[in-house]
């Protein structure tokens, strides 16, 4: 089928550019010597994920209990799951997906240790434990590499863990000194780190410069209009997913309204939402819920309703976020539709 | 099951509340002398739309197509679909739909109105068609009163569409003269009127004064913070849906993590993003993809890892939009679980 044939929007993805930017990752990481453990949070699609795995990602990571659920459904054998899984219905589930899947998970307290120590030993498994660090982003983490210490002892004495090392997140130069910090503490305390974990993407050679043996890059897989926009020159062939709409109304000769608002594009400033290929002079300025606003005064087109256009999402996780389906297409023929299957697995 | 057993995060509806509030808008729609259609983008659950239609709605309005087939699937048998139907495989879905409901759509172009006209032709069925007006927001719709006569003579005359009225949105005293001259223009044409759609939640006296027969209120069934912040009093009570979240991290004395970010709540700025019900002084004023953090420096609670808040969404339509399933709970018990039937519906 020709993508002129799919209804609209439709969420599409362009698989050489997808299988060239998840090429390119693998080999750079291989260039720098860090190990790749994609973050699946862009595209939350197995069939991606195995994509990833295949080109030499050591794993994935999933921000969600019930992403990793659906990935290790999916097939997906080594999670990461940087997030503190907390409440005994959690626990439990975690604990059933060790028994399928290699399953590490980061933690920054005690509180949350405790929890999954205490069902890891009921359900006689063990759980591989990162203690999360904060080390700028003020979000989760321990405050102190002595925290580090501290958490990483108390842990390694619970029964049903296994301490496995060390994250962050982001991970940059301001990150080095508390990382360093935390491995001489943690090796002077006679404990082995293997895992010094560290993300996304454009950090890569700064994780590997601070330490970090894996990094958790995600967005490079779509390679979003947000890092490019801060790049010299916007180069839309870089960007794998395109959301294809419908021209729905040409009220006036300087706007134009397509089918996909904010429920379809997301609806997180700011403008312009996203790129309209081909059309460089024309500005998606708007969204409400379920129409797009295009300013088209400064574009000699004339549009027509029935038109349709392919946008590159601003947002592209979060846009892949609100869509069930994923078209793969390739010269503009749709080669299979993925299903999104960690889309909504907030829990 | 008492919400304490819920896994996190849950959205849940108050039934008591939602009852008390689609009550509320039926009387005094009654008491204006205005029908109620309302719009179900708010929810997007057709066991809602049937409350709503229960209490005296006399017919649904879905903005989108694919929410239309959800809530006809669901039994709801009277819709009107207030947008731009356009392209073939869509306009083929609509007259499916036709066989099955009474529906009506709305449209502000000739060519719009030529694919229905043509695919109802071949189906052989009549489509009930209002003209969208553009009565002030620069969104969809014709841009005078003579452009809606010219339109609607356009429609009249084209087979398989049946010409009802006008709609347009918002309604307030802007669009008076507007819709004024348009049903003159219709009347001295000799074109019957019978439907004069405008919305939403909080305009119902101000459509009954320019003129309209139908008010389209779609918010008022969750009662949302953004309505509810702009009146002298923030009333908590009197909104029916409720995020349950868990505290997953205290890093610092100032700063607590939930288990709910951009993904669970949307992204939308303005902060606070939602209101954390009896805690007043905490705010949340960050959200990354799968974190909500939220500022309680000015708290005397002390928070744990483990606790579980109730948050109100600052965007109620939008959050729900990014979730499968509402579980209705009636003093703090759940009594069903809902499936959000026309999120993701988009196209």
């Amino acid at each position: 089928m020709h993508i002129s044939e799919l209804d609209t929007p439709a969420l599409t993805v362009d698989l050489d550019v997808l299988e060239r930017n998840i090429n390119n990752m693998a080999a750079l990481c291989r260039e720098i010597g860090i190990n790749l453990r994609v973050h699946t949070k862009t595209h939350k699609a197995p069939e991606i994920a195995k994509m990833q795995v295949a080109a030499g990602s050591q794993g994935i990571t999933c921000q969600k209990l019930g992403e990793a659920e659906a990935m290790v459904d999916a097939g997906l054998e080594d999670i990461l799951i940087p997030y503190n899984i907390v409440g005994k219905r959690k626990v439990r589930r975690l604990t059933q997906l060790v028994k399928r899947a290699k399953m590490t998970v980061a933690l920054d307290s005690e509180t949350t240790a405790e929890g999954i120590s205490e069902q890891a030993q009921a359900d006689g498994c063990s759980m591989r434990v990162l203690i999360e660090m904060d080390t700028g982003s003020r979000r989760c983490g321990v405050q102190s590499p002595q925290a580090v210490l501290e958490l990483a002892q108390k842990v390694t004495n619970m029964p049903g863990l296994d301490f496995q090392g060390i994250m962050t997140y982001p991970s940059n130069v301001r990150a080095k000194p508390f990382i360093e910090e935390a491995v001489d503490l943690l090796s002077e305390a006679g404990m082995p780190i293997n895992i010094i974990s560290g993300g996304g993407t454009g950090s890569e050679q700064a994780s590997k410069d601070i330490g970090c043996t894996e990094t958790r890059s995600g967005s490079y897989v779509y390679e979003g209009m947000t890092r490019i926009s801060g790049s010299a020159t916007l180069n839309p062939e870089r960007c794998a997913l395109r959301m294809i709409v419908t021209v729905v109304s040409t009220p006036t000769d300087d706007r134009i309204i397509i089918d996909g608002g904010a429920k379809t594009f997301t609806s997180y400033p700011p403008t312009p939402y996203g790129h309209v290929v081909g059309h460089p002079d024309i500005k998606i300025h708007g969204m409400s819920v379920e129409h797009g606003h295009i300013d088209v005064s400064e574009s000699q087109h004339k549009f027509r309703v029935g038109e349709r256009l392919a946008v590159i999402p601003l947002h592209q996780g979060m846009t892949s976020n609100l869509h069930n389906e994923l078209v793969a297409v390739r010269n503009e023929q749709v080669e299979a539709v993925w299903q999104i299957a960690g889309r909504g697995k907030v829990k």
